[in-house]
Parts: C-alpha cells; structure tokens; sequence
C-alpha cells in the first residue's frame, strides 16, 4: 500500500558490479531520511561495513553477484533499532521481583541480588542472552550501563551487536567496585581499556543518580567524558522522591542543579526525565543535552509519565529504551515504541500528542544522535554503517499494511524481526542467530538462575 | 523454578487407559483455579471435546495411547485466554487511520469507510483474518460485537474459534442495518437464527452506547437478551464526551442511568467503563454487572484510564479485550495484559495497584464469568472444556523464569503461543494454523485493502 518513493535514495553508485558483499531486495524501504518516503522494490547494496547503493528494483533488473542475497518481498526494510537505555544483564532478574512498591522491589529484592549474585561470569553470561534477545527483536545499537562492565563487553563482542557501553558510577559500595571512593578511578581506566578495542564498542560512563553520586563524582565524570569526547548517561528525575531528594540537597530543581554544576553539556544523556518542569525542558533543549524514554519501565514501577510530546515540540532529541529486564520483563523496543505512543496520548487525552512516525524516530535516528553516533547509524543512506533489519510483515496481525510506521509501531513486535544485519555482518537469518550458541546461553541462564532462587529461599 | 503444586488437580480419573484422544505431558500447568499453584511435569488428557484428567507425570509413567501426544516440557500449559471485547472485522481499518483525534478519526475515517467497504463478504474475510491472528496467540474465545454477524460467525465456524457473536444495535442507519426502526428485529432473528447452530458459537446483542441508542431500545435489548439468557454488550463510558451526554440527556451518571432504566443486570457486560465515579463502581458491583478492560485502545484513542485496581478491590468481575484493531492495532491479549498491569501502574503511582496474577484471572477466569461461560470454560479442570493452549518458554526473553504468571503477563506476546486447543480440537501445532488456508485468506484481505486505498485516494 505504501507509494512508491519520490526522494533521490541513490547519492552514490560506486563500482557495485563486482562489489557487494550483501544485496537486501525487494522489500519496502523506510530509510529514516528525514523526508523520504516509504520506497518500495527497494535495493541495498552492502560492501564490507557499508551501505554503498540504494536503487530500485523496477530500474535494475540485473543485480550484481553477491555473497548473499536477502529477498526482502513482503517485508520492510529499515534501519537497525537503537535500545538507548538498557542494564543488559539485568536479564537475570527477570520477572524475579515485580509488583511490589518501588523501594522494597529496589531495596530488598534488586540491590541484594545484585549484590549476591552478579559477577564477572554471571553478568557475562547474562549479556549474551540479553544479546541474543535484542538481536532477534531488531536491536542492532545498545546503550548499556552496568557494572562488570568488561564482561558486558566480551558478551556484546562475541554477539556482534553496537554498543555504548558505560561503567557504573555511585558513591556507595558497588558490583565490582567494592570501594566508592575508587569509582572514576574505576571509570577512566575502563575507558582507557576498551576505547581502541573496537569499532562496534564505545566504552562510557553511568552516573547512577544525582542523589547517589556527589557534585565532586558528578563533575568528573563529566570531565573524563568530555577527555574522551563520550557521551555521559545518567539517570534523571525518574520518581518525585528522588526529585524532592535532589531539591533538598541543592534547593533546586535538578536540572538548574545540573546547570549550577555546569553539566548540561550536549554530551549529557539523561534518562528518564519523568518529573520535568517545562522550564527545565526548555533549558535541557537549550543546551541541546540528549534525553532517553523508557515508558514501560516508568510504567511498570509507577515512576509517572514522562513529558514526551512537549520534548519533541520544544526540539529536544529524545532516544527510546527498555531499561532494565527487571522493570520492564522484557528488551523489545517494538514494544516500547507502541508503550511511548499510547502512553503519550493517554496521559494527555490528545491522541495526537505523539504520532508513529516520531516515535519510529526516537528508536532510529535520534537514538543516534543521542548516543553521538548518527554519522554512523540511524539511517539506511550509502556511506553509512550497514546496521539494518527485514521484519516480515506477511502475518494476519500485520495486515492491511496501509502504513508502514503504524505496523511497526502499532502492530509489530520483536518476533516479526526476520533478519539482522550490524556493521555489514548478518546476525540474524530467518529468524536464525548465527553467531552465538543460543541453546547454551538459556541452559547456562537457567544454572545461575537455579542457584539464584536456591540461595534466595534458604 | 516453579513449585511442584501442592493442591490436589486429579478430580476424577475415569478409564483413560485406552480413551484419551490428546495427551499433553511434561509442561508446567497453570490451571487458573483459585489456590492451584503451578503444577509441573503435568498431564493432560483430552477426549472430545472435555478435559477428562490432569495429573502429574511423576506419577504416571506410563501412559494411555493417544491420538496426538503433545510434548509440552519447556512450555507452560494454561487455559486459551479469553478476548472479552472485539469488533473482529475491523482488522479491515487496521492501521488504516491513527493518531488523529477522536471524532475525527471515527466520523471522517472510520464511520465513512465502514459504510463504504463493509459488506457480507469483506466482514467474512476480515473475521478469518482476525481469527488466524487470534488463534495463533493464544485466544480460544472471543466476544465479538459488529455487523454483518452472520459472516463472522462463517468465519469463526471455520476457524474453530469459541465465540460470542453479538449483532450491533445502534438508533442510526448501520452496515447491514440501514433502516434503524428495525435494528431489534433484526438481533432477535439473529439470536433465533443461530442459538441452536453450534456449542462453540453464543449469539446475542451489542448496544453501541447510551447516547446512541435510546432508552427504549435499551430496555428491548435487554429484554430480548434476558429471553435467550444471553449477555448484552454496550460500551459504557468510554469517553468524557459521552459521560457528559449522558448526563445531558438524563440528568444522572451513567450507571444510574442504567439503574434507573432497570438495566443493571448481571447478564449486562459493561465494556470499558473509563470515566467512572466510585459510586458507579460499587453499584456495578452490587449489581453483578460484568466489565471488560480495553486498555491499549483507551490509550491509543486518548479516552482515559478505568479505575481497573479499585474495581477488582470491590470485587467486580472485570475480564479484558483487546477492541477492534483499528484502536489498538492488533488482537494479542498477552500485550494488552501487559498494557493493563503497567496502565494501573503508573495511574496511581502504586505498583502494587494491579498484580500480573490478577491480569491473567482477567484474560481466563473472569472473562468466562463475564460471558456467562465460566461453568465450561476459563479454568483447566476435569470436565470443563479442552480449551487451551501451551506457551513456549524457551526463548531468551522468557528466561528465566521465576514466576510463570510474570512471564505470561510482563514478557510474554502472542507470538510466544506454540499449541491451541478449542474444544478437543487442536487449531494451531507447533504455530503452523492446522484449519484456515492462511496464504488465501492474506491474500484476500489484500485485494480488499487496495480497493479500500484505492476507492479512498479517488
């Protein structure tokens, strides 16, 4: 149903004849170009990491040989997904402690089993299968924080997905970094660590709260990022309570507090940003610091509701996550992007406060340019990374396809997810993962999982 | 992880050495009956179309020959959800109009396209579309309110569906119902027409709301549905707008309108009941009146949040639906139970507001007794219908799994669902859909779509 493009997609069209490593055909193409069309009977021409030619099928008949050919017929054609919040190996807490009031699910059931139960194995093994989750629902970028860090890494490595990966900062004793005091100590060699390791992996940091971490730990994370030109996450204004925590400490709201502090920089990630005054939207968007929404996670432990609408009339880049699994249960953001619409127009009782289209945006490209990386990603244009997925679309829940955002925001899921391509390397084929070991990441879960409940009970 | 059940679930074993017709072994049973904790390594037998034993497989070694033996370790076993509230062959406008505001979306979009493209045959194919999407996540039974009823029914009755199938009745000219002085003469040779057609199959009446049918075709719906001893459907109290002309028209809120007319019956099934005062509340309860919860369409249309926590505390019976896909967009109650714990959520600010636990009573149990179905179906019990399915677990994003009711509700999709089971009879094995041609009927709601494009663009 979806018209046939009338943008320029082709900027270039190299020597392709003998050169396309992957060649994605027939499929309709929403490129996430500001502007264009859906493009049906599309053509994509992989080479190495890159998308090197966009065309269409009705003007090519006779494709160049290569490597693979994905025949895209009856799917849709887009950019990879970027999960631009997530605590990965969260996973292993998975539907461990729900409906409870957020300070017992935090203080008694979450914290302790952190505590208890992760390490540099079990955050490992835990990453991988949130790994494995993601790339089967579409995610090809995650943001991530955590501690254990140098695991989270060796897992997304082996699995072949992007990251930013930021090591936990707090000024309490924490997984991994038992001596607060040590925290950026901590942080900056993380980063030293992993920063030329790989062109998939942007290391970071996490400041957790600025009610858990002092104006002295909040100002040198930043500096360290701004060293290293990194983007900093942290999380903001996600309950009244740390609000009000933030408002006596400082007698301002936390933004203004940030501003005192001379911390809304443009490389500034603040997640959640539920309790928001406009005020402090307008001077967020002034400073052009990037925010995360995470609907269902704010849902799930009744945090509020974030400001989405007004962000975005204000012009303020707002990128989408999951969260963690424990708030969530799950990573798919096709989820989370269908819980961002309804939820905006529901709290506002404006069924236009928050269209498809935008929140497609929010999962793509201003998830990139969130995580400073829309030179690279967000988009399906030639020269940039080649980070995209097929998602079926010939299923009864995704037919009449009239609009190809209203499917994938309002009808699709992760399962629709048919294949996945990061950095020019198929991680996903036919709803297949083909680089990691799936039936031994779920039986190595369930051991840890055993032993979690075990030592939980007794 | 979950616990052997302690409670007794064999309630009767006859002969079944040499009479079961399915036996499903080795998954975790949730049998949804008050107390029952889950039950692993069950089995379950199955001879025409009753559940005739449930036991434990520890126990039994051997077992009887079957038909069909269905393996379901790695998998829970629950009773086929119910859809409390669909209008089915709105499938057809899935995707077709959002993100536009209430009366716009219904009267310049919606409205018009229904008068224009619905007719005998485009409701049949939409119903088999929606039937395919229903069944292959998981919905054994829906209660369906539309038009053209008589070709929902075809397309249930060859789907294999359970049904509720309720002729609109509404004080304007409707689809199939263009002279509105007749629209209770046309339900009641609905009802007659089909009440003795199959087991699987209830006819019966939809009120389309207060401000839209008039008092005395209020009271006549009822009558006729109290003669048949049938539910009648009405929306109620979905939007503020309506609340206010009710309360124009009649001077009273809405429930006291009903109460006042004499309505408030318990065959009456109130569905979305959003705008509601805790008076109202109570005297539904009083009354046994059923509701069904629709959250992801009250949100996606912007209509507001029902007070689904304090229903339940008063002790309501309160089943769930996902609505018409034109509002939602599409028919996958695991989604909506999601959308409905976290909905109450963040509504009150109270985690604790609504348990997963209480969502899936909503989508099994009480969605039986609010269809006047409870004594044959909702439950997996010794002589109850075998109406149920098994979900697999063994995917990354359903481990681990702790609570099997916090998998179901918070992480769980439709797509999730592996095996259904509609009295006796196994629709859906190993996800492939054993009794509709799926690849015909796509392909005929797609020549429905690009003429609705079409005739729409000219």
């Amino acid at each position: 149903m979806s018209k046939q493009g009338g943008a320029k997609h082709t900027a270039e069209s190299p020597d392709t004849e003998s050169r396309a490593d992957i060649i994605i055909k027939g499929g309709t193409l929403l490129s996430m170009v500001e502007g264009q069309p859906p493009l049906t009977q599309a053509v994509v021409y992989i080479q190495g990491d890159k998308i090197v030619h966009i065309g269409s099928l009705d003007q090519e008949k006779i494709l160049p040989h290569a490597v693979e050919t994905i025949n895209a017929s009856g799917a849709l054609v887009m950019p990879g997904l970027i999960n631009a919040h997530c605590h990965t190996a969260m996973t292993l807490f998975r539907g461990f402690a729900d409906d409870l009031p957020l300070k017992q699910w935090l203080f008694e059931k979450i914290f302790p089993a952190e505590a208890k139960h992760l390490s540099p194995e079990s955050v490992y093994t835990a990453a991988l299968l949130g790994s494995a989750e993601m790339i089967r629902s579409g995610i090809t970028t995650v943001s991530d924080a955590y501690y254990y860090q140098d695991s989270t890494i060796k897992a997304f490595h082996e699995s072949g997905i992007r990251a930013v990966v930021a090591q936990g900062v707090i000024d309490f004793p924490a997984p991994g970094v038992p001596d607060p005091s040590k925290n950026l100590k901590v942080g900056r060699e993380f980063i030293e660590r992993w920063i030329h390791f790989s062109d998939l992996i942007t290391p970071g940091l996490f400041c957790h709260s600025l009610v858990t971490c002092s104006e002295r730990t909040l100002r040198e994370a930043m500096e360290i990022s701004q060293d290293f030109s990194l983007p900093l996450q942290l999380h903001l204004s996600e309950t009244l309570e740390e609000v009000r925590g933030v408002e006596k400490k400082s007698g301002l709201k936390p933004v203004f507090y940030l501003e005192k502090m001379g911390l809304l920089h443009d490389r500034l990630v603040a997640v959640h940003a539920v309790h928001m005054h406009e005020d402090e939207i307008d001077l967020l968007t002034e400073r052009d610091v990037k925010v995360v929404h995470a609907p269902q996670s704010n849902m799930k432990l009744a945090s509020g509701v974030s400001k989405v609408g007004y962000m975005l009339r204000r012009g303020l880049c707002v990128g989408i996550g999951t969260d963690g699994a424990a708030s969530n249960n799950d990573l798919d953001l096709f989820q989370e992007m269908d819980s961002a619409a309804k939820l905006s127009k529901v709290s506002t009782l404006d069924p236009t406060s928050l269209h498809a289209e935008a929140v497609l945006k929010m999962a793509t490209v201003w998830g990139a340019r969130a995580l400073g990386l829309e030179k690279q990603i967000g988009t399906i244009e030639v020269g940039k990374k080649a980070d995209l997925i097929i998602v079926d679309t010939e299923s009864p829940h995704l037919l009449p396809l009239y609009s190809p955002a209203s499917a994938l925001v309002y009808s699709a899921t992760g399962s629709d997810v048919r294949d996945v391509i990061v950095n020019g390397k198929i991680l996903l084929r036919n709803r297949s993962l083909l680089g990691l070991d799936l039936p031994r990441i779920l039986n190595d879960v369930k051991l840890i999982a055993r032993k979690i409940v075990g030592q939980t009970a007794s």
